[in-house]
């Protein structure tokens, strides 16, 4: 997979890209990243990328000209017609299965906006894909477009070894996770249940099914909407819910 | 405000925090920042951070004793009591409202793990909000801490200037913004619509405002139910409602 990020604060992304996850996955050559100042595209003397809004108002907006250019810069050096990606908090609720069909992408640029507002012809004419990663305001589209990247990265063929083997991921079983615990067992008087290390499997694997309900039932009580409860699993449910 | 933020990649931050509107914050000592290696608290001879979990399964925990070791060192030198943030995905989902919370404080400490699951003692005994930025899955905590620090950090007094002025902030009107537009009025055959350049400032509010409805209802109706829509703006909605 190919990344571009379209940005005016290129070393922002410097720290993210060069380590964890996402140097590893530029080593094994699962994924090539580019990092574009498309100030650079400019074609006005002083290279500016935004002006005042028609019609008045506070703030700056993104011209046309530079984005248009950078992304038609990188189109012609692609082998696959790339998503264009904008995240703004209009767009599209980014979750796991934007994320794995963004992995299945060739090629992906991400514009990221700094501040100011976007012309609405980049929008209309330009963007494949807006995305928001949720109902709150940034300064710019720099950390949603590096999260929206770490995500997609993480599922690509080869990036991620046994040894990060995906503990975190509550949204692939459709419950939230049960608690984990490791070593020592009594630290400082906090003490690990007796069930996990009992060594009996049937109790540990039914005490972590439990605890993965509850916790689901108590803070997502919306992903058991979807979710296809087993008849066991219905009654401890029923159960949780008479407390 | 103080944030500190506790990794085990902690030059994933320096692009981030040395830049744009961090950078700004920071020498406008609005903010400070400290990263610290949760590594150097680790007390065993080969300052390992994780071990497996109790009753077995794929995927390594983060071991309590340097968390806590780590957090207690940052409140030793704080004057005041922290708010202890782990970010993942079973907590209360972030938006513009629990930033505006989250700015009140005087010193946040973010908790990032990366790849593996927490001990359960650090939720319960040392954590005082879990938040999630939304269902996806992610490598570390570190780009969602990030995250969530740019929009705390932007609210902070002093922080964003004229200059920076609001133009994407779509949550504090509690629709969506209507589109924007800049020069030129002709871009490659892309026109802006006649009214923004009318002159007529009555005309745009009033065109500005039905873009605005429209664009909500047609991708955020979830935010005209708590919205309080006047008689002529539900005259409006009616009318979109029919076509």
């Amino acid at each position: 997979m190919r990344i571009d990020f379209l940005s005016i604060f290129p070393k922002m992304f410097e720290g993210v890209l060069h380590h964890s996850i996402m140097k590893k996955a530029q080593e094994k050559e699962a994924v090539k990243f580019n990092v574009i100042n498309f100030r650079d595209y400019a074609d006005n003397k002083h290279q500016t990328v935004d002006d005042y809004p028609y019609g008045g108002g506070a703030g700056m907006v993104l011209k046309p000209q530079p984005i248009f250019d950078a992304v038609q810069a990188i189109k012609d050096t692609s082998a696959a017609e790339p998503r264009v990606i904008l995240v703004c908090p209009q767009g599209e609720r980014f979750n796991q299965q934007k994320a794995e069909e963004l992995a299945e992408a060739e090629h992906l640029v991400f514009i990221c906006g700094h501040y100011e507002g976007y012309d609405e012809r980049i929008r209309q004419h330009l963007v494949t894909d807006e995305i928001s990663i949720g109902d709150f305001v940034l300064t710019g589209g720099e950390l949603p477009s590096m999260t929206i990247a770490d995500s997609v990265v993480r599922l690509l063929p080869g990036v991620l070894g046994n040894e990060d083997s995906p503990v975190l991921d509550s949204f692939s079983s459709g419950l939230l996770e049960h608690p984990h615990y490791t070593r020592p067992a009594d630290f400082r008087g906090m003490r690990v249940p007796d069930t996990l290390i009992s060594g009996n499997h049937k109790l540990i694997d039914e005490w972590r099914e439990q605890e993965s309900l509850k916790r689901t039932f108590e803070r997502r009580p919306d992903l058991l909407e979807t979710y296809e409860l087993s008849e066991k699993q219905q009654k401890y449910i029923e159960k949780l819910k008479k407390r």
